[in-house]
């Protein structure tokens, strides 16, 4: 099958290489054409606009930036969604807004165009490996026809409801992190803070209650120095600024989420944007004036 | 050994239980004598005062209520500190402020008498099944000699330092608890309020990277609507209180914990003290005027 992609950062990039590598010949559209490189290289053709990859590809996946990434490759000038292709699947696995998800189903609905909305969890790791989480809205019957090619990108495929209830399910995954990583980056700082060993101290505490899945991936980088980005801090930034509108929008307020998104905010404002999630330390650490 | 036990709640009853158990004989005080008669129906002796126990045993340990319940115990009138007995050393397991244990620490040895700070992890069924993480700051030779001991009641046993290391360890645990608490219970009230399916929500979640020890309990404990306390909303209160008024004693801000806190104190101010820390759910439902 002709498949579409669009978007070929680290995790795009990934995703439609095993796509790829299952025999699937693929019409790729990225902004940066040099990303695509690795793809071009095989199977895959290349496209010069999101209008073009709709006209030869019957399903098209993207995964950009932010929403307004999202909202330019379907509502732009040159989208998906400008004119009727042959396209009659699109499936924007961009963590994006819940609300912005539904109106690409009802504009797509329009060209009789099926759209599902199927953000993801796993990092670069997942992506690679095919491991990833995938929380899927839009129609049932929909999901279960794009289901093959989900499981070749993931191991954990979810029908979460209709359109943006893959995204609302992501909101969900993501106010999970932010409250666990500002507890593991206080915890951590406080035990360096009143003279603990950290090490000795992860090793107690993630054994017990308080371990998580976050505290044993994080814990043994913060305690190393390791900063680097499994996930961009601005990326976190947009995930909790989407999450705190949707909430607000439906009359929901969430305070914890509110100070860990202004605590990421700082991280930004201190230079960190590039650096990991788990760079929440070192901006606690400057917050603190311990440099 | 005749051993000291001051302190039979919920915990303190279960963890010398173990201890008569493994055929030891026990001198107990508690401040309600009815919640220590399954003890005084076996081996152990009833004593009118913590002196009168320091009076009796060699090594006595303690596991109170607050930080003040810990004062009157040790420096009060008919305090273990108050007179010499047979006393050589204390141990007190409740969950205090490390400034406090390096007070009795100090006082303890001007009569010769060692003294650890043991706090634990794991709740009542830890302590039931001698399962419980302990982690004790102090002496490492008295720790060695006490070592046998905590084995019959622990089985995530730490030596973290001088006095107070043990009471700093369990305050970082708790500081972890805190975040990943307002993580899983904003979570799943957006899940509610945003229309999806909060069990499917908590499935997708708990399998990946947002996966904690926490969800893993509270997540359907929160979606059966079961908020009986597994520990109490004013105990975790207390200890958050601890842990923040440690860290601005260092000149430590912790805002997350800090807004984490709050909003206990408010899910205490709507009548929940007595109920688990997992109706945090119920005081954010409250705040967002969702009954």
């Amino acid at each position: 099958m002709n498949i579409g992609w669009i978007g070929t950062g680290i995790m795009g990039a990934s995703m439609a290489g095993r796509l790829q590598a299952a025999g699937h010949a693929l019409s790729v559209y990225n902004r940066t054409r040099s990303k695509a490189e690795a793809l071009l290289g095989g199977t895959a053709s290349w496209c010069d606009s999101p209008a073009e990859v709709a006209s030869k590809a019957e399903i098209v996946f993207t995964i950009v930036g932010h929403p307004r990434d999202v909202e330019e490759v379907y509502l732009g000038g040159k989208g998906i969604l400008s004119s009727k292709g042959v396209c009659r699947i699109v499936v924007d696995m961009t963590t994006s807004r819940p609300s912005l998800a539904r109106i690409i189903s009802e504009k797509a609905a329009l060209l009789s165009i099926e759209s599902l909305d199927a953000p993801v969890s796993g990092g670069d790791v997942g992506a690679r490996n095919g491991t990833l989480a995938i929380m899927v809205g839009g129609r049932k019957a929909v999901f279960e026809e794009i289901l093959p090619l989900f499981q070749l990108m993931g191991k954990n495929i979810s029908f979460m409801g209709t359109a943006g209830a893959g995204q609302h399910t992501k909101m969900c995954n993501q106010i999970l992190v932010a409250g666990t990583m500002v507890g593991i980056c206080e915890s951590l700082l406080y035990a360096v803070k009143l003279g603990l060993d950290q090490q000795s101290v992860f090793e107690i505490v993630a054994k017990g209650l308080a371990g998580s899945n976050l505290l044993n991936v994080f814990g043994p980088r913060i305690s190393q120095g390791d900063f680097a980005p499994g996930f961009f801090i601005e990326h976190f930034i947009k995930d909790m600024g989407i999450a705190l509108s949707e909430a607000e929008a439906a009359g929901l307020s969430l305070p914890g989420l509110a100070v860990v998104h202004q605590l990421y905010v700082a991280a930004k404002a201190q230079g960190r944007a590039r650096s990991g999630t788990q760079a929440l330390y070192l901006a606690l650490k400057s917050i603190n004036g311990m440099g």
